[in-house]
């Protein structure tokens, strides 16, 4: 089975610093957080001002790519469902995808509101929010 | 440098055979493709339906790692951006998103409806819509 690799482009610094204390979505828990990214990177920030929505996509390296059921939101009460008809962390890839808004853009830091990844977990894309695409 | 195994979940069956084909962005072109998910997720399917709406995530396996910015569009009359506020396939982790309307699902076969990325793509997630999330 062939396997793409994929390489961490920035970091997390958030004040959530366990799967205890994440929300179950960061977007309505208005959490504020940085992106610090790669100097290697730089470049490709180019254009991202404060006032911009962003998908951020992270690698949830502390889930658990084994399972393939969950119950949604964690919640016992509700039938086990299949991962691709949630947004569990837990999946085959586990890719995070979050809508955060951007506050400020520093050199290689961003500021943004609405992320809901852990303190440390590694950035690997980041694409504009589009309304005639993503609605 | 850390790299994570993103390994094919299913894969895309298009009418788009090459890039020159490919609509600059699958939704308004209202292209209709087929995911063919891999056996070993198909559990993963379940609760996923005809009228969802699902964000696709595939590998865009012809795309440049190495482009940091680039003409949005490929419009050479619009100046170039850094590819992280572009919607561009080449970018450092070249993994595609795209919001998609399901039309049917048999088995492991998910008929879609505003798919931009060529036949053949390598699929990598499934995630499903949320307007309280994703807007």
């Amino acid at each position: 089975m062939t396997d793409y690799g994929v390489r961490p482009i920035g970091w997390v610094r958030s004040p959530i610093k366990s799967r205890d204390q994440a929300p179950h979505q960061g977007r309505p828990a208005g959490i504020e957080a940085e992106l610090v990214m790669e100097e290697s990177v730089a470049p490709a920030l180019d254009g991202i001002q404060a006032g911009d929505k962003l998908f951020v996509l992270c690698w949830f390296h502390m889930a658990e790519r084994e399972v393939l059921r969950v119950h949604p939101r964690g919640n016992p009460a509700i039938p086990k469902r299949g991962v691709f008809a949630t947004r569990s962390p837990d999946r085959p890839n586990p890719i995070g995808m979050c809508l955060v808004d951007v506050l400020s853009v520093e050199d290689r830091t961003l500021k943004v509101r609405g992320l809901d990844a852990l303190d440390g977990t590694p950035v690997v894309d980041l694409k504009p929010y589009r309304s005639s695409l993503d609605t």
